[in-house]
C-alpha cells in the first residue's frame, strides 16, 4: 500500500492556469504560486458578483475517535465524486498548520485518492498565508510592548493583557513564558504565553472578514488589554491595525489548489474549532458558490462543534444557507462511542455498534434542527464487516435519513459516485435552513439553547469566574455576539468519557473570552490547549528531502 | 518630492516572464509567485553549470553615518547605469527584514528611481524565504526542548543551551525571556532569547549554502547546546536537520525581481552584517554571473566589515573572484567622520570634510590589498556643494583612484553611466584577487590579521571569557574556520566614538561563538544586539492599506 505522500507524489497534476480555465478564471484574476497554486485576485469579486450561487454542501461528522474519522478525504473523494457525475464542483477546506505536520497528526490535505495537491507544498509553507497571520499577530504584539516601554500613554496594565504572541509550530516550551527580562532597555518584564497560529484571534478574523476594509476594522477591534483604571484597549488604539490588514493583504485572497483527480479546491484560512470557529474562510466558500454549481466545505471536529458553528457562526455573519449536509460516520468511531477501547476499534463488534448507533443519532437529529436535508457517509475501512454495514444500514434506515457507503481513500471520486448522486438529490429538496439561536439574546440563554438543542444538556453551571467574564463583557456591550464554545470533541457533553448519547447531565462554563474582533464569544467548557506539544518521536523526525527536492516522510 | 513607495507605485513593471525572457530563463525554469516576483528552480543551475561567467563588482562603502550611504540605492543605480550602456547586467541583493520596515529604518529595495520593485510586497512577505527561515529555526528549538521533555536521552545541559528562537520582527521584550513555565507537562523551564530571523544561523547557511545537499549537511552541524558532561550536541544528534531543510527547500531558490528600469534583479538572503556575514546569498550571486555579463553585489555596512566579509568568507567558500570594487563615499559622512555632529552634516564644511577624508583613503588602501580595482562612488545628495565635491575629486587623485559622482536617487540609470563606464573599465583591468588570511592559521592570528590590515589597529586583547571559548572551539577541532568579526559599523576602531582613521588602538575580543553550520567564527568586539527594538513612533504606526489593497507609508 502507497502512503498518502507517494500517491500524491505520482499525482498528474494539471497546471493551475488549467484549473483556473475550468472555472472561467481570467488571467489577470490568477496570482500564480509556482506552477500548482494560485491565489485568486480581489477583481474576481466584482466580475461575479452578479453570478447565481451554486448549492453549498457542509460535510461533518459523529464524535470522532482520537484518530479522526476521514471527514477531509470525505470532502475531498465526495467532490471528485461529484465531478465524475458530471458535475461542475468545488472544494473549499482549511489549509493545514505546520505545528501538527511536525506533530503527530500530521498533515491535512486528505488521503489515499482523496486528496488536494501539491501535498507537500500545501502542508509545509503553502502561499505563506499561516506566516502572514503569525507576523500580523505578533506586530501588534511587539506595538504593545514598546507602548508599555515608551511611556505607557494608555496606561495598559501588564498584568491584564489578553492578546498572546503565536507562531505555527507544536512547541509546549512557549505556553508559559515570562518576557522583557534584562532590565530596563529590554522591556517592561510580564508573563506571557504563545498560542499555535491557528488559535489566533487573528485567524477567526482572515476567516470571518467579508473584504480587507471589514478585515481591518475586525483587527481594530481586538481587545488587547485592559488599563491600569480598567478600561478596555483596542488594537486602534495602538494604531498598528492598518500596518497589520497590510501584512494580510494577500492572505485575504483565498488560494487554488486541485485533487489528485484535478477538482478545483479553494484551500483557504483554519482557525481552530474550539477556541474559533473551525472552517475555512468566509471568502472562499462565497466564492466557490461563484465559480461551481456544488461547493462542498467542511467543518471542524464532530457535528456539535463544527457544524453548530458552520451554522451559528460562519453563515450568521455571511448570509449562507447550506442546501445539504453530509454526516460522515465510521464503523469504528460508532463502536468507539458504543464503549470500545481505542485500540480494538478495528475488530468486528455489532454489539459495540449498536450501543454506539445512539451517537449517530443524535447527529442526525441536531442536524435536521437547521432545515437541511441531511445524508450520512459511511466512510469504510478495510476492517467493515458485512454485518456491522448492514446494522449501521439499518439505523439509518430507522432514522430515515438518506445514507450511502463510501470508498474515497482506496478509490478516490470513484468511491463516492453513490454518495454524489444522494448529495445531489438532497440538494434539490427544499432546504428551510434556520440558525438555532438569536444573536441579540442574554449570553447565557444563547449557551443555555446550545446546550440543550445540541449536546442533550439538562442545563449549564458557570463558575465564579465565567459569571465574572460575562459581566465583564456585558459593561463592554459586546454581549450581543455569537457563541463559540469550546468542549472536548469527543463526547457530546463537557467531558470526553461520556460517550454514545449522554443524559442526565450538566455542562460547566470555566472561562469566557470576548474575541471582539472576530465577533464572537469563546465559552470555555475545559482546559483548551492552544498551544499543542510535540510527541516522543515527533514527524519532523522523519520528515527529509533529498538532493532534488523530493521530500519524504509528510503524511 | 514623491516617497520612494509612490515612485515605485507608478513604476512601469514588465511581468516577470519578460524578465526572465531577457535572461534566456526558460520557462521551466521560472516559478512566478504573482506577476512581478519568481524563484529560480533547480534546473537552471543544470543547464547553465558550463557557461561562461560574468564578472562581479562588489558594491561596499566607507564608515557610513547613522542614517545608511545608500549603498543599495547606487547597487540598483549602477545596474540600471549598465544598462543604459547596453551592458547586459543583473543587480544581487539582500532580502529585506520586515523588523526593520515596522521600526525605524524601513525597507530595503533601494530608494529613489533606483528601487527594486514590486516595492510593497518585497517589504512585506516577498517569496516567504525569511518565514522558512523562522519555521526552520523554531522547529530546532521546538525540537531541542521537546528532547529535554521527553527523557533527554543526549542530557542536554539547560543551561549551556546556544542555539535561540527566532522571529522576523523588532520586539525588545523577547530579548531575555524564560520559556517552560507551568509544570511538568509544559517543558523545562529555561532561560531564552530571541534573535530577529535575520541574525539567525539558518540565515547565514542559506546564504552560503552550495545546494540543497550542502544545506542540510550545513544545518546538522549547527551546535545547538553542551551536555551535562560537556559534550557539544549538534543539530543532527536531534534528527531534525531533514526536516529543517524540507522546510528551507524554496527558500534556498534565488528570487527574479526587476529595478524601476526593468534591469533584472536577483534578492536572496538577508544576513545580519556583524554576527554574519551581511551578503546575499552565494547561489544568487553565482547564478547571476551565469545569466548576465555583469553581476552587481553589495555587502552590508562599510568596507571594513561588509566587504572584509565577503571576501574572506563569501568569496572564500564559493571560489568567487570580484573583477571591480565600488566603494560608495558621501559627502556628508566624510563629514560625518571629520566630526561634524549628525544634524549638520548637510551644511557646507569643507573643513571637516578634508578631515573626514582620510576615512575614504583607508577604505581605498583596504580594498587595493585584496588586488581589485577600485572605483569610488560619490553619491549625490540635493545639499553637496562645489566646493565640497572639487576637495573630493581632488583626494580621490591623490588617491590614484577612479572615482565618478553617481545621482541614481535623483536620476535612476541615467544618474549612473559615469560610474558605469569606470566599473567596466575597472573590469578590464587585471584583478589579482587574493584573499587576506589563510583560514588554517590559528584563531588568533587570524584575528590579529584582519585588525591590523583591515582596521589599522595595533593588536587585539581578549577578555578571560573570549580566550575560554577560543579554547572550547580548538578543542571540538573547529578553529580552521574563516572568522566574522561583530563591531561597530561607525568606526575603523571597535569604539564608534573613534571616527576618520584612527591609530594608536586595539581592539577588544569579549565574547567568541562558534557558527559551525555556517561554517565561521564569530568574534565579538562589544555588545552586538540581535534583537533591535522599536522606536517611540514606530513606521508601523504610519503603514495602511485601503480598500484596494494599495498599501502606504512604506519607506
Amino acid at each position: 500500500m502507497l502512503s498518502d505522500i507517494e500517491i500524491a507524489q505520482t499525482a498528474k497534476m494539471l497546471p493551475i492556469t488549467e484549473i483556473a480555465a475550468k472555472l472561467n478564471i481570467q488571467n489577470d484574476e490568477l496570482e500564480p504560486y509556482g506552477h500548482y497554486k494560485a491565489k485568486l485576485s480581489e477583481s474576481i469579486y466584482d466580475r461575479l458578483a452578479d453570478e447565481h450561487d451554486g448549492k453549498l454542501i457542509l460535510v461533518t461528522a459523529i464524535n470522532p475517535t482520537p484518530a479522526g474519522e476521514g471527514k477531509t478525504t470525505t470532502t475531498v473523494g465526495l467532490g471528485q465524486g461529484m465531478a465524475k457525475l458530471g458535475k461542475k464542483a468545488i472544494i473549499a477546506l482549511r489549509e493545514p498548520s505546520l505545528g501538527p505536520v511536525f506533530g503527530i497528526k500530521g498533515g491535512a490535505a486528505g488521503g489515499g485518492y482523496s486528496q488536494v495537491v501539491p501535498m507537500e507544498d500545501i502542508n509545509l509553507h503553502f502561499t505563506g498565508d499561516m506566516h502572514a497571520i503569525t507576523a500580523a499577530n505578533n506586530l501588534l504584539c511587539a506595538i504593545l510592548d514598546n507602548h508599555m516601554q515608551q511611556g505607557n500613554a494608555l496606561g495598559i496594565d501588564q498584568r491584564r493583557i489578553l492578546f498572546k504572541r503565536c507562531m505555527d509550530m507544536n512547541d509546549r516550551a512557549l505556553r508559559n513564558t515570562i518576557v522583557g527580562l534584562g532590565g530596563k532597555i529590554n522591556g517592561i518584564p510580564r508573563e506571557d504565553s504563545f498560542q499555535i497560529t491557528v488559535a489566533s484571534e487573528i485567524m477567526a478574523i482572515l476567516c470571518l472578514a467579508s473584504d480587507l476594509t471589514d478585515l481591518k476594522a475586525r483587527l481594530g477591534s481586538i481587545l488587547v488589554a485592559y488599563s491600569l483604571d480598567g478600561k478596555p484597549i483596542y488594537a486602534r488604539d495602538l494604531q498598528v491595525h492598518g500596518a497589520m490588514a497590510a501584512l494580510l493583504k494577500d492572505a485575504l485572497k483565498p488560494n487554488l489548489v486541485q485533487t489528485l483527480e484535478n477538482t478545483p479546491a479553494l484551500m483557504h484560512g483554519g482557525p481552530f474549532a474550539n477556541i474559533a470557529h473551525g472552517c475555512n474562510s468566509i471568502r472562499a466558500t462565497k466564492l466557490g458558490l461563484k465559480l461551481a454549481d456544488y461547493c462542498i466545505t467542511e467543518a471542524g471536529f464532530g457535528s456539535d462543534l463544527g457544524a453548530e458553528k458552520f451554522m451559528d457562526i460562519k453563515c450568521r455573519f455571511a448570509g449562507l444557507a447550506p442546501s445539504a449536509i453530509v454526516l460522515v460516520a465510521t464503523l469504528r468511531a460508532l463502536k468507539y462511542n458504543g464503549g470500545v477501547p481505542k485500540a480494538e476499534v478495528a475488530q468486528e463488534n455489532v454489539a459495540a455498534l449498536h450501543r454506539g448507533l445512539c451517537n449517530l443519532q443524535a447527529h442526525v437529529e441536531n442536524m435536521r434542527k437547521y432545515g437541511v436535508p441531511v445524508v450520512v457517509a459511511i466512510n469504510r475501512f478495510l476492517t467493515d464487516t458485512d454485518e456491522e454495514i448492514a446494522a449501521l444500514s439499518h439505523c439509518c434506515e430507522e432514522l430515515d435519513v438518506e445514507f450511502a457507503l463510501s470508498d474515497v481513500f482506496a478509490k478516490g471520486g470513484e468511491g463516492a459516485t453513490e454518495l454524489a448522486k444522494k448529495v445531489v438529490e438532497a440538494c434539490e429538496k427544499p432546504s428551510k435552513f434556520k440558525l438555532l439561536y438569536d444573536e441579540q439574546l442574554p449570553i447565557k440563554e444563547k449557551v443555555e439553547m446550545i446546550a440543550k438543542e445540541i449536546y442533550g444538556a439538562n442545563g449549564v453551571n458557570y463558575t465564579a469566574q465565567a459569571e465574572k467574564l460575562i459581566k465583564e463583557i456585558e459593561a463592554l456591550g459586546k454581549d450581543k455576539l455569537p457563541i463559540c464554545i469550546a468542549k472536548t470533541q469527543y463526547s457530546l457533553s463537557d467531558d470526553p468519557a461520556k460517550l454514545g448519547r449522554p443524559t442526565g447531565f450538566t455542562i460547566t462554563v470555566k472561562d469566557v473570552k470576548l474575541s471582539a474582533g472576530a465577533g464572537f464569544i469563546v465559552v470555555l467548557t475545559g482546559d483548551i490547549m492552544t498551544m499543542p506539544g510535540l510527541p516522543r518521536v515527533p514527524a519532523a523526525n522523519s520528515i527529509d528531502v533529498d538532493a532534488n527536492g523530493h521530500i519524504s516522510g509528510l503524511f
